[in-house]
């Protein structure tokens, strides 16, 4: 199968009108009105980001979410995606179809499209990147840059099983073993990240900065604190570990180094964002409301740096490796 | 040197405003008002779309040149681009300045900048994937549907060059062999393919449908063809080659067949376009007074296909090789 029938058979029924049937030298999208683009990118190369012979629907829906997450994280609404990948060209046909297959699930629960990209075939290892592109009304992009001194630290969702689940999926062990509903729990948040689309209405009414927790949380919120030339103090305690993950890690010899890795691994792909104190009864309301997990994680400072600090209010030793502030 | 320091080193000082530092999960990019969006990929893999060991900067400009010349085809204008690569990580410092430079040397001679991306360490080949985005006054994308029968059909530049500079840059023999000067064309027109810009004002006032030469001439007019739902008469002996290709073509066993050899490799990067035959005329005057090179080579007729006629009006027989009807 060629690259015209391999685009035509599985990618060809993904695009959407922007795409004109894949059959165009670009895609056209007409943007509405008063909105501003949103873009990124993310790649994944076999090896790399995912082992050898990985199932394609999983991989694309991964990928795929991984993108989402950055739109997501911003307020944004996703629109549709370039898709770029190179492969051996004995792999095309086995292992393209799950992989579009990936693709059209993810797509259809976001409501984006592919628009277009290009296919190559490599000797070396599979990759894969694409590219996404949303929207926001004009000027309500929440950017790394707002954050200010006195504004309180938000986290969505969960921490942990990302890092669990990335043991899963390498075959490190995992000690003690987790149970069942531990086990899926763990696949899931590592396989199918959730985007943070659920909290779009609160990060665009109170959200001064935001990230999705793609780097860790800890390198996360560093981002942000430097982009916006302000310090993070965290309150370890509160942080909103999973409870297998909290399981996990108070059966290791030593606990909080146990949790400090976990929150210094990414992947988790939930929000933090930072927001006024004064709107933190509105926030509150608002996730109890909308049934919505939204932990109150710490506070933004003047200076530089994020400090973590225990229950005592004393600062966390953290190991460097866990960490780039940058 | 890790992806953040590459990424300040090189990469941030080619973002443009909307890369916001190259510091945010995504760009931001406010459309003009009343346009619509061009988006194209296009990717490159170290050993399939160059050699090993080729100098960075050559690459970094031909990627660029390419996705270039797809949103010159449609009548748009550059605006970002997205840049997704993965490369050994021992490479990384002694090739990407000068893929950086290339970078910097081609957007600033076409206006346009770097929005963001993705890097990765890999231990198979590199491989560069582009994503860029332009514009067009809104309902003025040129596509490949618009060829009614009747339309003219025109070629920008000259021929043949692209195929010879392959033959120079993969060390396959040129007999005879190219003088100074043709080799500089050659090379050129490989390495450094220019996009059609120039010939935007023409594309936007008469084409009715067009293609970038990517595929090879005749694979290109079959594409537009097919979109259009409508056949393809081409004058095989005004196609316009360039005069060494000519030379070459004349010095071979079988002058037509390697003329044909010429038009069915792609990588010419001019556009080829239909348009009203009733505009003959002021496309010919506009081209002339804009000192522009461009070519009628053939008409638009009812039916499927594409025949290619010699100076008799027999249609030469064309090796299937060389010519995809899709």
């Amino acid at each position: 199968m060629n690259e015209f029938d391999l685009i035509e058979t599985y990618f060809a029924p993904l695009a959407g009108e922007e795409g004109l049937r894949l059959k165009d030298d670009t895609a056209l999208f007409r943007p509405a009105p008063h909105h501003d683009l949103l873009i990124t990118t993310d790649s994944f190369v076999e090896g790399v980001h995912f082992p050898r012979g990985m199932y394609g629907a999983d991989v694309a829906e991964r990928l795929l979410r991984t993108n989402l997450s950055d739109i997501a994280a911003k307020g944004g609404t996703p629109r549709g995606y370039q898709l770029s990948f190179s492969m051996r060209a004995g792999l095309m046909e086995k292992w393209i179809p799950a992989f579009a297959k990936g693709l059209e699930t993810t797509q259809a629960e976001f409501g984006c499209s592919l628009w277009g990209g290009d296919t190559t075939a490599t000797d070396g290892p599979a990759s894969f990147s694409i590219t996404l592109i949303g929207d926001v009304p004009e000027g309500e992009m929440i950017q790394r840059s707002g954050a200010e001194a006195g504004d309180d630290i938000w986290v969505s969702g969960e921490l942990g099983d990302a890092m669990l689940g990335c043991r899963l999926v390498t075959a490190v062990p995992i000690i003690p073993p987790p149970n069942g509903p531990e086990l899926f729990a763990y696949e899931a948040a590592y396989w199918r990240p959730e985007p943070c689309f659920k909290y779009r209405d609160i990060l665009r009414r109170h959200a001064t900065a935001s990230a999705d927790v793609s780097d860790g949380l800890l390198a996360d919120v560093g981002h942000i604190m430097k982009s916006s030339a302000v310090s993070a103090a965290l309150n370890f305690d509160a942080l909103p570990f999973s409870l297998g993950a909290e399981t996990w890690a108070d059966h290791q010899d030593d606990p909080v180094a146990a949790k400090q890795a976990l929150v210094s691994f990414g992947d988790d792909y939930g929000v933090v964002f930072s927001a006024k104190a004064r709107d933190r009864q509105a926030i509150f309301d608002t996730a109890r409301h909308a049934k919505l997990k939204l932990t109150l994680i710490g506070s933004v400072l003047e200076g530089t740096g994020v400090a973590c600090l225990d229950v005592d209010g004393e600062t966390l030793l953290w190991p460097s490796s866990g960490y780039r502030h940058k």
